[in-house]
């Protein structure tokens, strides 16, 4: 038996958004839906349990980091990663090539994979689809992703097309040595830039490998949001519409209602924690700078709409103090709204869709939300 | 109606040691008590929840920082501490006279208060016992303490004479100030240094203004162990049997037994929270550094006989991983244990005085723990 299925529940009329429900081998997420990052195998500033309670249905992890530190013979003699972190809902890990490729001057790319120096002691390593899936593999996580290559934006057509036949080749590497398919699925990744015929061969050679879901990469790195928008549309059509399809590394408010908007079930970022270290706050009426000197005495929620944890105890004046004093209770306070934000909004584009009101909600929110 | 009342329960046959409860406004607290540290108005890495969950029945919170940051007139405005920082039980302030003291340089000391400059941006302040108390009247604590000033150690005789007696007059300007006697009780702080009579003296004086309870500062400020318990036995010995006891700034198990032994009800620190943010934890077998290389692989909890969240959930590799990490849930689950540890240690020293056996399990807990 496959590890996980994907049932097609609702499609919108309007748009190519979809509802959709994603059965995994730690329990069922329904889609679209936001997964919050948790890199070093801890939600940062979270406690497990709050994250389920704010309604996180899966987590992503980091491969990279984790291959460094504990390092992926740990997180397995722990039992994995769910047992390690204390999450037993599903998780996705990345393949570590995104991390890798963006050492810069510390890694060479080969056929056989990449050669990296740490980032954190400077010490040699090598993944390849082989490494990357055989860490992945302790780490036990529902859905693994292929090893590829993000190329860079700009990037002209001949690197783009050397990189993404490599990520085509590194691909069918990477289901070799995937065995524990029953408990584990492997998603291929799409790449091919901002060259829609490049998109196009990506997507068919990928495709042709009937992998459980698909992956959407190489978006949302530096190009403009309509040139995102036109490449997404695309991408999306050369992708099966029974399985999953997951645009990786986007998470603001607006890039999340056009991914859907386009046919997009699955979305990760790490931008509403870390931007919560920094005292940022999304909310119903848009972004707040908690920094701000005309909440010092503004006792009321951070978001009156809001049912968080966060907003049901806590005035924006305290949230402000404990910014200003540096207190580690700023960060969980504004990590736990943050996530409950984009989580929340994503249940409320399922109802959406599922009430064939997509595009309304979207006026809607985008209305409220001002600047994104 | 005073603001709080004590209750002796029962005394040790062997020892001062003595078992009581102490009824505030906000509720009721077993003693002898320790009580974890709120410094700006949050217990840091904690949620007020956890705290409550590990079973503290009362925090301290800091004058002089609640004042700097964000002044006592936002905390009274926001309906006062308790309701600022979401903690609804009892709330014990200190008067900030420790912290200015501690400025050294920057704070001069005269028969109107201290004079002193902030440790943040260098502006000019003035606390005196007046406005010690009209702080902590704002910040709504359900004790409030008097403003004094803590001698250093060593410090010779006549300064320590000068010193206490300079508090007294203080206490007496801090009852004068005090007018909201129902909901807010004003313990006084006998002082005198390391010379007995002094402290004798100090005692007396503070006694006679018969207030609802009293503490004991000026020790456990860089003295030997050995100096501070006798000292300690003496002043006990001074204070009013009916009225509770309180020993500021100490939070070592050693220093706890100790205490307790000399007839001591109540105790602060900052120690558990601060060490678990570098990573030390106190355990049934002794103080551990999660940063050991031998916890790498160690899949077992934190401390085998602890019930706390953290040890319930994770592994000694899991918290090491965390904390090399520079994770903010390192210091979150490092500070629930510490916590727990001493609030709970705390309940059982209760429960051996209950029983009779209070030198017995002191006995048995030192020989478990090893070196404090």
């Amino acid at each position: 038996m496959a590890a996980i299925s994907y049932e097609l529940i609702k499609k919108d009329k309007e748009t190519k958004a979809r509802r959709g429900r994603l059965t995994t081998p730690h329990g069922t997420i329904e889609t679209p839906v936001f997964m919050p990052v948790g890199t070093a195998a801890t939600v940062k500033a979270m406690r497990p349990e709050e994250v389920k309670e704010l309604g996180a249905e899966i987590i992503l992890s980091n491969t990279y980091h984790l291959y460094l530190r504990p390092g992926h013979d740990i997180v397995r003699e722990a039992g994995g990663l769910h047992k390690f972190m204390n999450w037993d809902r599903p998780i996705l890990t990345d393949s570590g090539g995104f991390q890798v490729f963006s050492l810069g001057d510390l890694r060479r790319i080969t056929e056989e994979g990449t050669e990296f120096r740490s980032h954190i002691d400077g010490s040699k390593h090598m993944l390849s689809p082989e490494k990357s899936v055989e860490i992945q593999t302790a780490l036990g996580s529902d859905i693994m992703m292929a090893f590829d290559e993000c190329a860079p934006y700009p990037a002209d057509r001949a690197y783009v097309k050397n990189s993404l036949e490599r990520t085509t080749r590194w691909l069918v590497r990477c289901k070799e040595a995937h065995k524990n398919t029953e408990k584990q699925a492997l998603f291929g990744i799409m790449q091919g830039g901002m060259y829609p015929d490049l998109r196009k061969q990506s997507a068919e050679e990928i495709v042709a490998l009937d992998l459980p879901g698909y992956a959407i990469g190489g978006l949302s790195v530096g190009e403009p949001k309509e040139l995102m928008c036109e490449i997404l549309d695309d991408c999306v059509d050369y992708l099966p519409p029974e399985k999953p399809r997951y645009l990786m590394g986007v998470g603001t408010p607006d890039y999340l209602f056009e991914g859907v908007e386009r046919g997009i079930d699955m979305f990760d970022c790490v931008l509403p924690t870390r931007i919560a270290r920094h005292g940022m706050a999304m909310t119903s009426y848009g972004k707040v700078n908690i920094k701000n000197a005309k909440y010092e005495r503004d006792f009321t929620p951070l978001d009156a709409a809001c049912d968080c944890y966060t907003c049901r105890h806590y005035s924006k004046a305290y949230l402000r103090h404990l910014f200003k004093c540096n207190e580690i209770l700023s960060a969980m306070l504004l990590s736990n709204h943050n996530l409950h934000f984009l989580v929340n909004m994503m249940k409320n584009i399922r109802t959406a869709i599922e009430e064939e009101r997509f595009l309304e909600y979207k006026r809607e929110f985008y209305a409220a939300y001002g600047n994104f």
